[in-house]
């Protein structure tokens, strides 16, 4: 009982089914959870369970669920395989849950994860029957320490009519100190936000906990959901070698220091080829501005290439999650984690000119990017917080391997199927092929460098037929384009299998 | 002479003719001008003469022109003409500017107003060579007072290598007073924007002046191109109706406070409809932080309605403007003009929690927003400050009538033709026809409600057709298309000059 020093905190300890029966049919749910850090291990289990026993007799019972961003199969998975979720929000990733949204099953909202807990606040999301947060610890003064992510959870907690706390042994008492706990206000109440370099700390260790409206208390040992990460491809390292490339230039140019500008890098392997790439390059004295912790700026922080990084939760392969456990008093010097409406900032990304890298499904030949949907439909996992560093950087990057599904699809497109990122925020798009730099350029002149870039060579001289073939059919020049062929290619791979031509 | 009031100054006088050679081909130059005010009167049509006696002679000469946005006729109209401009960024919307981007004459490069000084300050626009920039007074110390319009000033002045400074006599002296100059810095220099409320001033009147970098002072005596407003139609008094309604619904709700958030509008005559409905309406001490200052914010000055307005530039009237000139030194006391890159500063949206409301040339059934293309190919006018607004409000609204070419055009389609503002940004849309709150909902519920609330009568069966038929052949249902059809009311209206079907 030692994570629990606080008399009010023991008095509520409970089984996770006891506390599930908390939540109803219809309620609407803020859950802790981030890139598969610190979400619940328990409640989110025991709530499926029971879902499922009410449709067994023929009752309805579905939730709203809030979270930081994607979970784990024991959480968004369990609630999804029961349907049990009706509305969703903002990120997710889980396998099940994907498909229960794309099977219409559950609705899913895909809010930048900067707005997400501030909508919450602001009563858009309407009121908040319940938050089930996981915690590191309890205080003696009821104070709470958080645990692998903090997310919405200083929302969540603020907002919510019952609190369940779960209180996580696996996690490391270590992370004390790690935090910095800083909350937003309502418009007219917020005064400037007082960061201006990425290890700055203006809010407090821990969350405060209104126990009369804590309903429950769960006692859990059980590991955050750790991904190992795939070992890096020669087309990760090319990508990562393209951007230092592009870095260095920018250094000489005299338009970026010599040790960078603070670094914002998305989640997956070739955010972590370009974190490895980092660690072995020339720069120095570097720092992070960002949303994840990633196992590549561990090992930066263990060779000194980084001084420090802030984001809002880990998202580690189990050894690195290991050793993050077991040195979390070290790591606690040169990592801050906060709320992410504080960690994906625009007021801090803009003040620091924060250089945003993040990975795409594909671009089109005039820079706007699609993050979030295949074939324009089906739903991926969502825009995550890559809208809220892309759009405020200093230099926004997207980068993806000029081809997937062995060929048959090209990164690179005409026009593409969803837009989540247009050609006004998008500066610099990356593949294996090379770098194409937008900066001041006209769409026309986009298209140029995209295609003889980036594009693969498969598909360059289609790409290059089609703006030949839209600028002599489309209404203008500015932006030529063919409407009744823009999606051919798309179209030719849902009949085909292949974006390449018979 | 008593414009100018410093002997440096004195010195420099010239003809506009003298000072126009100051510019040679291939030279970049940042020009003063936003919606029409606070150009330069005389240098642009002086360097079009000598552009087209080069062209006449068989010589190249073209420039990079990089404004505040808009500006006239004698201006961008005249160095369009001559085809004068190579490069052209950010917003305009001159008709014959307008005519050599789509013609592929001028390459366009359409970047938020936010980033477009600080952008050139970073460099990423290639060195500026000269900056053309209109003041109302050069002062005995060798400040100047700005004009109607301050947008990328501060940064054309500092980092030009050639300054030629136009003093404008038909700017009213009693300006002085109303500027707020404040720059931002580079990346790593920043401090937190001291901005909590619309009226906050945190910078100088007057534009410091390296007197060592100015070549040229040409003296005009010019007004500011005013574009009459057109008498309000019923149908923009009825989207003022519908926000008005719906900014009281948000009040009762607990959404808003009684005063309302500040309020920022687009530049048109819907916006201008919007700030007469204000006027009208039942809202009291409200405030605006906002790109221009229209005539609507005058009266609801007058009347006082509106307490303290933020913009970067005047768009006024024949009739505003001469009241401007002459109750200036009134006015000042409730209006703060500043540089874009403050007037449409993310931070200071973000924080004081703005509601902002812009116009648009069509959305779609899932909420994405054309801000700038007609038909996915012609350019209108540019992005303006839209997006700055609206990526960071507390409440982003667009407005437009349903219909527009008589009925041959519904502003709801299927898919923009061009995307600006993705579903992740777009929160209300309205039209003639109703309210769409698209606040929590995801596609499938925005196309619902979008449909019934938005979408002219006209064209609502063709719209529940599309999304009836697109969930039947999508490969998924969390936002169904068939991309083979998305556009084909574009392609019917280019084909047969209108949307409706035969």
């Amino acid at each position: 009982m030692s994570r629990i020093a606080n008399d009010k905190a023991r008095a509520k300890v409970m089984s996770a089914q006891d506390a599930a029966k908390q939540i109803k049919d219809g309620d609407r749910v803020g859950f802790s959870g981030f890139t598969g850090a610190g979400y619940p291990k328990a409640v989110p289990e025991a709530l499926a369970e029971q879902i499922q026993a009410a449709h067994d007799k023929g009752e309805a019972f579905k939730i709203a669920s809030y979270t930081g961003a994607s979970t784990a199969p024991e959480h968004d998975g369990a609630l999804a395989a029961v349907d049990g979720i009706s509305t969703r929000m903002p990120y997710q990733s889980d396998p099940v849950m994907r498909g229960k949204i794309n099977a219409g099953v559950s609705e899913y909202s895909d809010v930048h994860l900067s707005h997400s807990g501030p909508q919450v606040r602001y009563g858009f999301w309407g009121n908040l029957d319940a938050a089930v947060i996981e915690v590191t610890k309890i205080n003696e003064d009821g104070t709470a320490v958080p645990s692998s992510s903090i997310g919405n959870n200083n929302v969540y907690l603020e907002k919510a009519d019952k609190i369940i706390l779960e209180v996580n042994a696996w996690q490391s008492e270590d992370l004390e100190g790690m935090h910095d706990v800083y909350s937003m206000k309502m418009p007219g109440h917020n005064v400037p936000l007082p960061i201006t370099a990425p290890g700055d700390r203006i809010g407090s260790k821990f969350f405060d906990i209104d126990w009369d409206r804590v309903v429950a208390v769960v006692e859990t040992d059980s590991p955050d959901r750790n991904t190992p990460f795939k070992p890096l491809d020669q087309e990760s390292k090319t990508i990562a070698e393209h951007l230092l490339d592009f870095l260095g230039n920018e250094v000489t140019q005299g338009r970026l220091p010599k040790d960078l500008l603070p670094m914002q890098s998305g989640v997956g392997n070739i955010a972590n080829a370009v974190l490895v790439g980092l660690n072995e390059g020339p720069f120095e004295r570097l720092t992070s501005y960002t949303e994840v912790i990633q196992d590549g700026m561990v090992d930066m922080i263990d060779s000194g290439k980084l001084l420090v990084a802030s984001a809002t939760a880990f998202s580690l392969s189990p050894d690195a999650a290991k050793l993050m456990n077991d040195k979390a008093a070290h790591y606690r010097n040169h990592i801050v984690l906060r709320p992410q409406e504080i960690s994906n900032n625009p007021e801090a990304i803009r003040r620091m000119g924060v250089i945003s890298c993040n990975g795409m499904i594909e671009a089109d030949i005039y820079g706007n990017v699609n993050s979030t949907h295949i074939m324009g439909s089906k739903m991926q996992n969502g825009i995550g917080g890559s809208g809220d560093f892309t759009r405020n950087a200093y230099i926004s990057v997207f980068v993806s391997p000029s081809l997937a599904k062995g060929g048959d699809i090209s990164a690179i497109v005409p026009m593409v199927s969803h837009h989540d990122h247009t050609e006004h925020d998008v500066q610099v798009i990356i593949t294996e092929q090379g770098v194409a730099d937008l900066r001041g350029l006209s769409p026309k002149q986009r298209a140029k460098v995209i295609i003889q870039n980036c594009a693969h060579p498969d598909y360059r001289e289609m790409l290059k037929e089609y703006i030949e073939h839209a600028a002599a059919v489309s209404n203008a020049e500015h932006t030529p384009h063919d409407l009744g062929r823009a999606h051919a290619w798309h179209r030719r791979f849902l009949d085909t299998g292949s974006m390449k031509q018979a």
